[in-house]
């Protein structure tokens, strides 16, 4: 079987006048419809792509079927000006067509995808400054509409700029339920004599309503401003529809064409897998195939990673833009999240450390101060940190497995924090990174953030780290933060850096400030001219 | 220039009667020794190796001008029987030669090479357990006679089976002495207008003294039944000798006649660097190619890591048999040292984590009881950790610059937790590794060690990990050891336990252990019939 979107390797030039001037935002989304043969299995038969071009760049997209006969080809500009395509296709009718549209000026809230910056942080595309505040959502694109639009009402008035959540309806306690949609065309359905649900599948034929509602979606997170973090494959599904087990070609086919409907949405990132080393149907050399099937088949080179269950995976490797991980004991206490930062040399999410919840479970029963507590560490390090919530309250949808309405105390906590981070004047290291693990600073040295932790002190001594530290004689104000309370109290006294003395720089009087005797407490030190 | 042992890509199969019965122990060293030209510069212009065979096995190595007209070929036979060589040369007078030995049982305290054995732990290649229990001694070879061979008699009465040490002679704080050999044959010494020496090196010949030298203290520390990890490159030499900046291929060509001579001596290990950072002589990307030198020159696939300053290398690189990392903060409290071991699959040795002593760098100066805790941390989390010593007493040699004798209070402990490690059944590894970082297991869990660290409590409930644990109805034996004074004491209960309650497993009746108000204690648990 020959499989419509492998083959797109074409090279040509053509020039042809402007067919129209339909206008697209830079980092938006450009849509070819085209009418094609709808004889035979068109997912298996027909290949479709484009070339695009604005006469410096050319990019290759895949195309896709989207049922009823019509064909589609999504592009994602990432240059503003004129563009044109022309079609690639084994169709006659599909092949050769051609057509354009002018890239204008993005919005005021359109700032491009998300990337790497700066080694260890991230920035959109058009260089304003992204720190990653994620939730955690698996299932939310698998409920009733309501329901599903709650999550959305949530979202939008909650602290979270990106979302992990699955692809696959996901078989789990608390997500019990059949789901809307299923991505594969249903050749039957029957119940066993246990009276259990059994599918089988047409897996040569998607069904685009599967994906189209998956879509819409992914848009209406880009309309709050949150990254969607989409889970390609996941270990949840034991048995039930057995979207994990189509074995590695159709598990190939199934990237392609995922990939050739997402890759134009500006705010997916790739997930590979959920806790890839529990998913036991397949072994893990093939998941490097995955991995490279992904980049390969995205023109855009959106940020990717893949998330552990007990064993991480190689990392290392340069198809993942950044390492997400789970593992709550990373970001439970002092001096930990900086060791894999260490190693890695990219920016480090700690996707999964456990959830804010009630659960028996050990990973879900996190108090309120907990999960807070896993957000500073992770951001006093440099570091990143998602959210998760999993209260059981009668009738509640856990907002980790279903979505629907948050009633965990953190999320406010953590906004606070985006907040404080989102006013500094950059991205936060460690500024010693070894030996003081309290002590973050921005890339100038005019700005601190010290963070106590559960650990409460009647006072602190004014001190900070000699290493790139600032030089003698420069003033600083201090803020007070009480990160559970969510207040920020600016302190009278202006202190003044003396020389240093072995590896740390007090203040020229030696003075010391009172703090209220009360965990979570922080400061924020500020260069004051 | 072509380079002598370079060439020694040759296959030859001749057989001939056997001359003479030459015996040696499996794991011992074979040396050849053949006179040759020594007009021009034999380094350069000569050629030398051999190919070994039992019949069986094929082993090529290269031999080395050892100066006044002899060449010298070194072999480790890996089993036991009849060998035989012959020689190739570009040496008309060298080429050709053959001969054999007969190579027996290793001797009772010979047992061969360590290697790396269950992914994360070390065997000998006998199959006897080896658990790295390493110091520090960079400068001890450049020291004269009589203070090395006083650091040989502290080595006797020390628990430390690891030595990490220079190849090059160190200039740093406390190590300021002219050592007695030198690499390189001198060309020229004289003093510049300040009084300081300048040297000019013939850098296209090695000084055999020099080598001759370090092999005899190799070969000392194997009597003691200690490990070499010869460091190859380090950034201690500022200028004063230049040996850290020879250019890249004269860098190759010292790598290539040091593993000539040393392959051969099975207590080696490459250090590829210490603080390869730091050597800011050498580009990063040069390292790979020294690290590749190293060990296809090697024969034997001695252990071979890289040590780093404040940024790792890529140690996940195949040729990386090991984990040598330097950060303290790996091992100063509970929930470090696993985290780094999660990520590279193969042994941890942090091999620096700052020094007992009272020097005035934060690297120098550990209390003798947070040098024990770095040791503790890092054996329960499955981890070692290497020693060393910064005491600067007046007319000291500080153990970890020049050797000497010891003074510090941590190698006594170091020796203690060497012994209960050395009679455990297996090599340990935390149990439940992001849960519980007090309680390392070993694999058939009928034994746990559980580590306290600096935090006094009154009492410990009987409890053990869930995971991987004992059945219920398993009785246990429980033994009190005091870490810091050294004592072990069998308690008078025998406890049994119950089926699991969630993540843990307690005794059938909940009893618990009354502790002594101390820190450092740690509780052994072994299964009893």
């Amino acid at each position: 079987m020959k499989f419509f979107f492998t083959v797109c390797a074409f090279v040509l030039f053509t020039t042809f006048s402007a067919s129209g001037h339909e206008q697209v935002e830079r980092w938006e989304r450009f849509e070819v419809t085209l009418a094609g043969p709808q004889d035979g299995n068109p997912f298996a038969d027909v290949t479709i792509g484009a070339e695009f071009t604005n006469g410096k760049e050319k990019v290759k997209v895949a195309g896709f079927y989207d049922g009823g006969g019509k064909y589609k080809i999504r592009f994602m500009p990432q240059q503003i000006g004129n563009w044109k395509y022309k079609t690639v296709s084994n169709s006659k009718i599909l092949n050769g067509k051609t057509g354009s549209f002018t890239c204008i000026a993005p919005g005021k809230d359109n700032h491009g995808p998300v990337q790497v910056a700066d080694t260890y942080h991230f920035k959109y595309a058009d260089g304003k400054r992204y720190y990653p505040f994620g939730t955690t959502l698996y299932a939310w694109t698998h409920q009733p509409p309501a329901l599903e639009e709650i999550t959305l009402k949530t979202l939008a008035n909650a602290p979270f700029n990106k979302v992990r959540m699955c692809v696959f309806p996901k078989y789990y306690s608390h997500v019990e339920n059949e789901p809307p949609f299923y991505p594969f065309v249903k050749k039957s359905e029957s119940k066993d004599a246990k009276g259990k649900i059994r599918f089988e599948w047409d897996v040569s034929r998607f069904e685009p309503a599967f994906f189209e509602h998956l879509e819409k979606r992914i848009d209406d997170l880009k309309k709050l401003g949150i990254e969607a973090d989409v889970i390609i494959f996941h270990p949840y599904d034991k048995g039930r529809w057995g979207f994990d087990s189509l074995g590695k070609e159709n598990d190939l086919k199934y990237i392609r064409y995922l990939t050739a409907r997402l890759s134009s949405f500006r705010n997916v990132w790739w997930s590979i897998a959920n806790e890839f080393d529990y998913v036991k149907t397949k072994p893990r050399e093939d998941w490097d195939a995955y991995t490279k099937a992904v980049v390969n088949s995205d023109p855009y080179r959106h940020l990717c990673s893949i998330h552990n269950g007990s064993v991480y995976y190689d990392l290392w490797k340069p198809e993942f833009t950044h390492v997400s991980i789970q593992n709550g004991s990373t970001v439970e206490d002092f001096g930990r999240a900086i060791l894999l930062k260490d190693v890695f040399f990219k920016p480090m999410i700690y996707d999964e450390v456990c959830y804010e919840g009630d659960l028996q479970q050990r990973w879900g029963h996190l108090s309120g101060e907990e999960m807070t507590e896993a957000f500073w560490q992770g951001v006093i390090a440099g570091t990143y940190v998602t959210h998760g919530e999993t209260y059981s309250n009668v009738g509640d949808t856990i907002f980790w497995a279903k979505g629907g309405r948050l009633t965990g105390s953190s999320p406010a906590r953590i906004g606070f924090l985006r907040k404080i981070l989102e006013e500094s004047p950059g991205p936060l290291e460690l500024a010693d990174p070894w030996k003081d693990h309290h002590t973050a600073t921005t890339a100038d040295s005019s700005y601190y953030l010290v963070y106590f932790g559960k650990k409460m002190q009647p006072e602190w001594t004014f001190n900070l780290p000699k290493k790139a530290g600032p030089k003698a004689g420069q003033k600083f104000k201090v803020e007070l933060i009480d990160t559970w309370n969510m207040t920020i109290q600016t302190l009278p006294e202006i202190f003044e850096t003396d020389e240093p003395v072995d590896y740390r720089i007090f203040d020229k009087e030696r003075r010391a400030i009172r703090l209220p005797m009360k965990p979570y407490l922080a400061l924020r030190i500020t260069a004051y001219q």
